[in-house]
């Protein structure tokens, strides 16, 4: 009996499940936890699994404050067989779970699907009146897209490996799959090479991965049933190799690390033999580090300035045929495109790559969007999606999350060409992330694009996404990732004498605005530092959206609505409050003002609701143009409380129209 | 020109100091923390020295969040000699610093007093209105007593490694500087012996620190300043030795580990050599672990059943001589103190020990209390005040912050008598706290008792310290601390479904009962998990304090309390609107509706004031009646709230007394 129950997906029983699975038939009964739990394996075991399994016990037990001592199996593993060595893709990563009164059982063909399985298990657990459980369940399971990835920018800002390895936990707790680690680009060389140390003694002012550390972080990332592909960003991108390599670039120079922030002149020499010798060994250097076949290359937005600059390169063109610029990183791409065959890599790459002259098995990377990777699989490449995934932006999870890589123009495509379009990959660029930001800005955005690539298209509920998504992102801070540890501890830094809680009612209330927002407001580089109320701020407020809701759901019902009710008046009464209490006198004096004067708002709206009255209609109508002068951002933030506040307004004043003036 | 500022205490711009130096003087301007920021050292340095100067730099890095990259010596350490290698009872740890516009200066004797000054300039920087910044000032600073201590009991809860080494962080943060380790007991034997390994092996279910884990807190506590003293506690409080060797105790056995909590009846066998052979062979080992000259035996609560009930031991207590009990430990112990002679240590023990025969070096740690302490020092020992120093009892600050180890009894003490009481020490049994509570049961009540044994006698302002005690508990989440997190993380947990923030709201207004509290509300077993309310809910509301000062103020005059009044009605809604959110079912139900109801009696009351009018006099009475029945405790915790509210109520009733009726 196979049941699909979308339509439960919107009710807490599924609170933590995320991505959801394919298949969830609930049955009667739980299965406690408690001291005794233990995890065994029966059928195929080895290594990496019995690794999985002792941190599942142990995040079990952070979970539930349990003192596991174990001594009775309340889970198996029954895995078929091993599966490929290195997390391979398209390898079989489905799972079924069964959950009864006296058990849990995993089967799974590989022991990546038990690896999924196992996550699964962990999200399932919840509090029950009666003690932490599992419900009686049967789920089948397995992706929608093979590539499910997270792609973060170590050059722009250095993140030490600590923040790599609670990423790469983060992802497999929502069973991403890919980590596309982008090593260069202009402001540093971020990998230790031995063949040329120039790279990154000169190029990444002391902070880079040693080959140890990368070693270190493929097996974790393999651990967990994760493949790593590397990114080298050429030939543009790459002023910062150029700093101790002058030689490889298409002007004289010489070259300092960027520390601004763009799209800059310095581009690799694609003229002269000497760069593709550097880049052969470079590239086999560092191919023996990666054990995955796919090898990213960047080339994103080639400035070619340098090249139309040079009399020789020009000459060379002309020699070669090749009429501008396009046909020029054409031309580099397939040398490196050959370099990659020669040390067993194929190419992957940003959409300026494609280029049909390109052997098939190469992987375009989109982030211009469907319409790019559809071309691409028409004309046979292989495609991810990017476009619409871009964290750094900082839309609503709910944007991400609509975005989906077999939509619109992919729509038109036939199965063969739609098989080609692997999955997507969240991107985080770093311009205005460090490594104590990174992880707020990443997460719980990323396991709402991880649902959409992995659960099945129909899974779209929105409300129910956010739902879990407050659950995924508490249960992700027990998986170790700081993004709501570093937000209390930067909002305290600020507070200095100021009441720490009521700097938090107004971060609570505030968004933080995305590159788009923060580019021109002011000078910024990598020397400034993030340590302001916008880089603190979330790029989404869970507050506000509870109040948004709370607030339709006062409007369609009053009477049944009495938890919601004290929810609003809390929240109004604290953020009426609060310019009182914390009185800014920096940028945030008016964000603060405002705060409490939609505080005020919001009561007296409620007050006019609780009394069944309509307000005046002019002064809602003050009111109203009130709000909209505070939607407008200050301080690279954005007032988010006005949405709620606007909801009761305009649903206080439909409710009885016509009504008292 | 020397000049100590008591009064200043108060101000905000002692914000973090804690304990507070002995000479404050501040001067005008300010040095500008930026990325900049460097140390060094100049006169004797060593790699001591040099660690902490870079875990300095790192600490002022995440207290800022500025991407330090230095370059610019703003802070000069200064110090005259290394001073002892192993950190040594009555060294030098005075330092001097000055702080100009232009840079600062810690000097000092020895390498500790440099490593106290670095904790003070670390705790002096504050965001000031145009950044961090460190203001100029002078101070001269040094220890009022030389032994300054911190037990955590390791054998009743288990806790890891990392539990100690962020405790021993904090206790250098706060000037603490001797370790006390308790690592046995009935519950557990939790130090390798590889001369007796079924000590460990049958004695600590697995848990228990390698000897390569204790040279490494050893070795971290001695870059620190911090003596680490071990405890292996005997002849009583021994079950866990017995279960692998029973033949030391004094009846047949077998023994199994103890689970329970309290004084059990198995003891060492006094009567046979063959104990105190065994007691050389560990104790000699030991000691080659812990370069300390003292070495803790223990010593307290001798159940002197099995030597009574022993025919043996009364004949071979007979044939010595030795009429009691008291007079058996008293034996025992003299021929511990030559084994620990033997092997370079010096006896220290509790209350029990204590015995006119014994050396004067023998130092006896007070369980007792003062007079026991005065008692002990005129007899010519040495003594460590723990009376009121019990931070498992879950007291206030306030409380422990009160008690002096030279008032009462120990008042009338020569100065040679008053001279041999070397400080005291904070105990932290564990009976009710585990890896993940005890953070928030030692802290930040532990720095008001470093305080006390730090700063000058007359440093005793309680809102003072309160005030600052507040920014050292952020500044110790800082330094690594997880008192802070693991609230949070807790009441996440614990919240399953329902709005964390509400039962946030709960925890927030609530204090967790001690052990006097817990010990008979249901049966407490080290099988019985810590992760309920009453686990997360810390010992003292920060939240209630606030308030408390808030009503005071605000009953002090009302036109001057603009922010306090907006704290009070922004907390009281909160509270009067959170049980409709909350809505427990479970052992929370009562607290959450009191809580509910004291939220409306202090906005009633704050309306009253705020019109000027005396509540009527029945129904203040009525109200303080209802208060008096939420000041009982249930599920272990005490509702803080009701102070608060009383305050205001009182203070309402009297504003206006005979006033309207």
């Amino acid at each position: 009996m196979r049941k699909v129950l979308w339509f439960l997906t919107t009710s807490p029983m599924f609170a933590a499940l995320m991505p959801m699975p394919s298949t969830v038939v609930p049955a009667s009964g739980a299965l406690r936890i408690d001291s005794s739990f233990a995890v065994q394996a029966r059928g195929y075991s080895d290594a990496r699994l019995e690794r999985a399994m002792r941190r599942l016990v142990d995040r079990v037990s952070r979970q539930t404050g349990i003192g596991i001592r174990g001594g009775k199996t309340a889970l198996w593993i029954e895995c078929a067989a091993r599966g490929p060595e290195y997390p391979a893709l398209g390898e079989n990563e489905s799972y079924r779970m069964d959950v009864t009164e006296e058990g849990a059982r995993i089967s799974a063909a590989t022991v990546t699907g038990a690896l999924r399985g196992m996550e699964t298990f962990a999200e399932w657990i919840e509090l029950g009146s009666q003690g932490f459980e599992a419900r009686a369940v049967h789920i089948e399971d397995a992706p929608r897209f093979p590539w499910r990835g997270l792609m973060l920018d170590v050059a722009r800002h250095w993140m030490p490996v600590g923040v790599i390895l609670r990423n790469l936990d983060a992802m497999a707790a929502v069973k991403l799959n890919v980590f596309h680690w982008h090593l260069s680009d202009d402001q540093a060389f971020r990998i230790e090479s031995r063949r040329f140390p120039r790279l990154q003694q000169l190029g990444s002012d002391g902070h880079f991965y040693t080959q140890d550390e990368v070693r270190r972080v493929v097996e974790y990332a393999r651990d967990r049933g994760v493949r790593v592909i590397p990114e080298l960003d050429m030939p543009g991108h790459t002023t910062s190799w150029f700093v101790g390599y002058p030689e490889l670039a298409s002007a004289p120079g010489p070259y300092q690390i960027e520390r601004n922030w763009g799209i800059f002149q310095p581009t690799m020499d694609p003229s002269r033999e000497r760069t593709y010798a550097f880049l052969d060994e470079l590239i086999g250097e560092m191919a023996a580090l990666f054990p995955d076949p796919y090898f990213h290359v960047g080339g994103d937005e080639v400035n070619a300035s340098e090249w139309t600059q040079s009399t020789a390169i020009q000459a060379w063109a002309a020699r070669n045929g090749l009429k501008d610029a396009h046909a020029i990183q054409g031309y580099f791409n397939r040398r490196v495109a050959k370099i990659l065959a020669k040390h067993g890599k194929t190419m992957i790459g940003w959409d300026e790559i494609f280029d049909a002259r390109l052997d098939r098995e190469t992987a375009i990377q989109s982030w211009r969007g469907q319409a790019s990777l559809a071309s691409a699989s028409r004309a046979g490449y292989r495609g991810l999606l990017s476009f619409g995934y871009y964290l750094d932006h900082l839309e609503p999870a709910s944007f991400h999350y609509g975005v989906d890589p077999l939509d619109g123009p992919a729509r038109d495509l036939s199965a063969g060409e739609r098989a080609r379009i692997l999955g997507g990959e969240a991107c985080m660029w770093s311009e205005y992330v460090d490594s104590e930001t990174i992880d707020s800005r990443v997460w719980p955005s990323a396991a709402a694009i991880a649902e959409r690539l992995w659960s099945p298209a129909g899974v779209r509920d929105v409300d129910s996404m956010y739902d879990r998504l407050e659950s995924v992102s508490r249960m992700l801070d027990q998986v170790g990732l700081e993004h709501r540890l570093n937000y209390e501890a930067m909002l305290e830094r600020l507070a200095g004498e100021r009441p720490a809680d009521a700097l938090r009612v107004l971060a609570d209330a505030s968004e933080a605005l995305g590159i788009a927002g923060r580019r021109n407001a002011r000078h910024y580089s990598s020397l400034v530092d993030l340590n302001r109320f916008v880089d603190a701020a979330r790029p989404e407020s869970e507050t506000v959206r509870r109040m948004e809701r709370a607030a339709r759901r006062v409007l369609a019902g009053p009477d049944e609505s009495a938890s919601e009710m004290a929810e609003l008046r809390a929240t109004l009464s604290a953020w009426a409050d609060n310019d009182a209490r914390l009185a800014p006198k920096d940028e945030l004096a008016g964000l603060s003002k405002n705060l409490s004067v939609l505080g005020s708002i919001g009561l007296r709206t409620l007050e006019y609701l609780r009394l069944g009255q309509a307000p005046p209609q002019a002064w809602t109508q003050q009111q109203l143009e009130a709000i909209g002068e505070m939607e407008k951002p200050q301080a690279e933030v954005r007032l988010a409380a006005f949405r709620p506040v606007r909801i009761l307004l305009e649903g206080a004043a439909q409710h009885s129209t016509g009504g008292n003036k």
